[in-house]
C-alpha cells in the first residue's frame, strides 16, 4: 500500500478549510447549508449577484472567484452548471487546492457528444496537474467528526468505525442514516460518481491505512484498474473486513450504470469469483450491507456454525430453524447436561426445549428467559445463541412495562457482555410496527445486535462466519467446523 | 370436491352460539375477551368458582356444563387441562354440537406417553362419532364478519376474500394483523394445529367453496393424506389461487415441526415439485405471504414479463433494475416513440429515461411524474409499470407537503384504475421509517400495491405472473412470453 494515497487524501478528507462554488437559492443553498456544521472554515464562491445575498444571510463570506480567497483551501464542492467546471477545475489548479468534489454532473454517463467531450477535458486538466478530483457526478466527502457532511440530515460531532466507499450518492448517505438507526457510525465516506481520476482503489488504499476506520463498505458500479483493485483488496481484507456490493450485476443493470456513473460492464461471475478469492464479503443490498457490518461491529467473531436458537412461540420455532438451517447454519441436539437442567423447570406443555426452543408457555420472567439463554450460552455444542423477541414481547412493550424492558435489557447486556459466543436478536415487528423501532432503539442503545427478520439474521451470521473461517490464520477451528 | 365438507364445516365457521369451557383469570380470559365482539351468543362453561366472578363481570352467562347450556351450540372453543380434554369431548358429542376447537395443548408433540395416549384418545372419540374437531393444540377460527376471533387485537365487522388455513395460531394472527396493514383482508382462518380430524385438506375443500374467499393461504407444516391433498389442490388453483407455505422445510425444521405439532418428516423436494404441477404458488415466509397475496389482490393479472421501471435517484436505477432483472423479469428498451417524448421534455443532466428510469432532476411536479407514467402505461414494450416512492418523496412527505401528497394519490389512484398494466410501487423506508409507514397506510387505503424493497415487490411480481401463465387457458400468450 502507497504512502503517497494516505498523504494526499488526508488533507482532503479532513480539510480545516472548504470553498462551496455554485452554491444556489433553487437548490435551496444544499452546500452550505450542509456545511453549517463544519468545525473548519467554509467559504463560497458565488458571482451571481443574485444569489450572493441569501448566501450571506446564511452566515457564509462570498467571493467572486476560488483565487480571491485569502488563504489556502484544502477541499472545494463544484456545483456549477457543466460548461463552467473547466473553468473551475483551473481555477483549483491555481490555488492548489487539496482536493476537489465536481457535484456538477452531465458527463459521459449522458452518452451525448458535450457530456463526454467535457469529461476529457476536466480529467486531462486534473490528471495533468495531479489534481485529487473526486467525481464528477458525485455528493464528495463525509466526515461526521469534522462536520463535512452530504445532506443536512446527516449527524455529526461523533463517527464511528466503519468507512463507506460509493460510486452513488443515494447509497452513500442512505448507508450513513440507515446505518445509524442500527448502531453503524461512519468514520470516513465518499461518494465518487464517474470516477475519472481518483477510482474506488485509491479510496480503499487510502480508509485502508486510516486508522479511524475498522470495517470498509463499497458499492461499486465499475472499477478502471481491475488488477490493481483485486491486489489490493487481498491486501486488505486480512486487517479490515470490506463488503463489497456490486452495482450492474444484470445485463439490464449495466444498462443502468452506463447511465448512472458511465461504468462499463463487468462480468458479475468474475466479481463474485474474485471478491470471494480475495476473502472480502460479497453484499447484494443496502440491507445486506447494513446487516453484515452490524455483524461486524457487535457479534464476537467466531468460526463454528452451530446455532442454538429460541423462539417464542411453536410457529416461529418451526420457521426460525428452516431460516437458519438454509442458510447453512447448524440447529444440532444440545448436550445431556443441559437437557437435565431444562427437564428440572421446563413446563412442556406448549412449548418444547430440543433446539429450536419454543418458549410460548415458559416466558413469565427475564429470570426465566435468562435461565434459558445461559444454558445455550454454556452449551459446548452450540457456537452462537439466537434469541427472538418478538410476539409477547412487543405486546409486553405496548403496555409499556417499561420495568420489564428495562431488567431484560440490562440482562441480555449482561449475556452479551460475558458470553464469549456471538449474541443476536431478532426483532420481528408483525404487527407492532411502532413498538419495534422504539425497541429496536434501546437494544442498538445497549449494543445487541437485533435483525429484522429471521433470514436477515441468518444471511449476517453465515456471512461473518465466513470471513472468520477465511482469515483463520491460527489453523484452529472451532467445534462446528471440526465436524463438518 | 365434495358438498359435505361444505354443509358440515359451514356451521362451524359461521356459527350462531358459541361456548368457551374452561377459560381462566390466569390466562385474562383471553377466550371470553375475544368473544366480546361476536355477533351471536356466547356462553361460558366453568366448574371452578373462583373464576366464575370474573366471567360474570364480563357478561358472559356461566354454567357448570355445556349440556346445561339451553340451546343447541354451534361451535365450543375448549380451553381446559389435558386431562380433562376426554370429558369435555364427551360433552360436546352429547350435545351435538357443530364443532369443537381444542385450544388444549400437550399432546402428542411433547413427545410423552401421556401426551400420546390422551391424543389417540380424544381423536378415537371424535371420530367414531363425527365430530369435527380442530387441533388439538391451535387457535381455531377467526370469521371477522361475525366478530369470531383468535386475539383481542384481531378486527372484526368487515372481513375480505382471503382465506387462510395455518397450522401454527401465531402465523395465523400475525397474517390476518400484518395483512390487514397492507390491505389485505380474512374471509375465514382456521388454526389447526395437530390435525387429529380435520387436516389440512378438508379446510382447503371448504374454503374453495366459500363465495367470500377468493384467495387462500394455507401454512402446514404436514399433511395426513397427500395424496387426497395434492389432488384437490390441482382442482381448486384454477378457480383460486392457493399460496402454500411449508414449515419443516430442513432436517433441523423438521424437528421442530415434530415439537410444534407432532408433525411427520416430509420430503421438501417432493413438496416443491408438487406445489408447482398443481399450480399453486409456493411462499417461505410470512412476508413472502403477504406480498404474493397483495400482488393477487392488488395488481391487474398480466402474462407478460417485462417492467418498465421508474427510480428516484441513479443509484436506486441500477439496484432496482438489478433486482427486478435477478428476479427472472425483463427491462427491456422502450418504444421510439417513448423515447420521442420524453426526448421532447425529459432533463437528462443528472438523469435518464433508457428504462430504467432515473428521475432525479426530473422529479418537479405530479404532472411531471404522471407524464413519465403514462409513457410507460402507453409503451407497447412493457407489461408492467413500477414505481419507487422512496428518496424525494418521503423527505417531502416529512415536511408535511399535504397537498402534493393528495395530487399525487389522486393522480397514481387514477393511473391504476385506468391503466390495463399491473402498477406497483416500492416505498422503502430507508432512513423515514415513521413516514414511510404513514404513507404506506395512505397508499393502501387507495389499493394501490405497494412493497417495502425492490426485492419483495420483484418477487411478488414474479410470482404472480408464473400463477397467470400456469393456467392461461387461452393459449394466448402476451408479447413478453412470445419473445422468450
Amino acid at each position: 500500500m502507497s504512502q503517497d494515497i494516505k498523504k494526499k487524501l488526508d488533507r482532503v478528507f479532513n480539510p480545516r478549510t472548504v470553498a462551496v462554488v455554485g452554491d444556489k437559492q433553487m437548490n435551496n443553498y444544499m452546500w452550505l447549508r450542509n456545511m453549517t456544521s463544519f468545525r473548519g472554515k467554509a467559504y463560497s464562491v458565488q458571482i451571481d449577484p443574485n444569489e450572493i445575498p441569501g448566501i450571506e444571510a446564511l452566515g457564509f463570506d462570498n467571493y467572486y472567484s476560488l483565487l480571491d480567497i485569502p488563504e489556502p483551501i484544502d477541499y472545494v464542492i463544484v456545483a456549477v452548471p457543466r460548461e463552467v467546471a473547466p473553468k473551475i477545475i483551473a481555477d483549483c489548479i491555481k490555488k492548489q487546492v487539496g482536493g476537489v468534489t465536481l457535484f456538477t454532473a452531465g458527463f459521459a454517463e449522458t452518452g451525448t457528444e458535450d457530456g463526454i467531450r467535457l469529461q476529457k477535458r476536466i480529467t486531462d486538466m486534473a490528471k495533468e496537474a495531479g489534481l485529487s478530483l473526486i467525481g464528477p457526478n458525485c455528493m464528495g466527502i463525509f466526515n461526521p467528526k469534522i462536520g463535512l457532511r452530504n445532506g443536512f440530515n446527516q449527524y455529526y460531532g461523533e463517527g464511528g468505525p466503519v468507512g463507506f466507499v460509493s460510486q452513488s450518492g443515494t447509497h452513500s448517505i442512505w448507508f450513513s442514516l440507515v446505518g445509524a438507526l442500527h448502531g453503524i457510525k461512519i468514520s470516513k465516506s465518499v461518494s465518487y460518481g464517474n470516477a475519472v481520476v481518483l477510482d474506488s482503489t485509491d479510496y480503499l488504499e487510502y480508509l485502508a491505512q486510516d486508522e479511524e476506520t475498522k470495517v470498509i463498505g463499497m458499492y461499486i458500479e465499475g472499477v478502471k484498474d481491475g488488477r490493481r483493485f483485486f491486489k489490493l483488496l487481498r491486501e486488505v481484507t486480512p486487517k479490515k473486513p470490506v463488503l463489497i456490493w456490486k452495482g450492474g450485476q444484470t445485463e439490464e443493470g449495466q444498462r443502468a450504470t452506463a447511465s448512472h456513473t458511465a461504468s462499463l460492464a463487468e462480468s458479475p461471475v468474475i466479481w463474485e469469483a474474485l471478491i470471494k478469492q480475495c476473502g472480502a464479503i460479497k453484499v447484494d443490498s443496502l440491507d445486506e450491507m447494513v446487516d453484515v457490518t452490524k455483524a461486524l461491529l457487535y457479534l464476537k467473531p467466531t468460526t463454528g456454525n452451530r446455532v442454538g436458537l429460541i423462539a417464542m412461540t411453536g410457529g416461529q420455532s418451526v420457521v426460525i430453524t428452516d431460516t437458519f438451517a438454509k442458510a447453512g447454519l447448524r440447529v444440532p441436539l444440545l448436550t445431556e447436561a443441559s437437557y437435565r437442567e431444562f427437564a428440572s423447570f421446563f413446563n412442556i406443555i406448549g412449548s418444547s426445549y430440543r433446539n429450536p426452543l419454543d418458549i410460548s408457555s415458559n416466558f413469565g420472567s427475564v429470570e426465566l428467559l435468562m435461565r434459558m439463554v445461559d444454558i445455550l450460552g454454556r452449551d459446548e455444542n452450540i457456537d452462537s445463541v439466537v434469541l427472538e423477541l418478538s410476539m409477547a414481547f412487543l405486546a409486553i412493550i405496548r403496555q409499556r412495562a417499561e420495568k420489564f424492558l428495562d431488567d431484560l435489557l440490562d440482562a441480555l447486556t449482561n449475556f452479551k457482555d460475558r458470553s464469549e459466543k456471538p449474541f443476536l436478536t431478532i426483532l420481528i415487528p408483525g404487527p407492532e410496527e411502532t413498538a419495534a423501532l422504539e425497541t429496536r432503539a434501546r437494544l442498538v442503545e445497549r449494543g445487541i445486535a437485533c435483525f429484522p427478520d429471521f433470514a436477515r439474521g441468518a444471511n449476517a451470521l453465515r456471512k461473518v462466519i465466513d470471513y472468520y473461517c477465511f482469515h483463520s490464520t491460527s489453523g484452529e477451528l472451532s467445534h462446528g467446523e471440526k465436524e463438518l
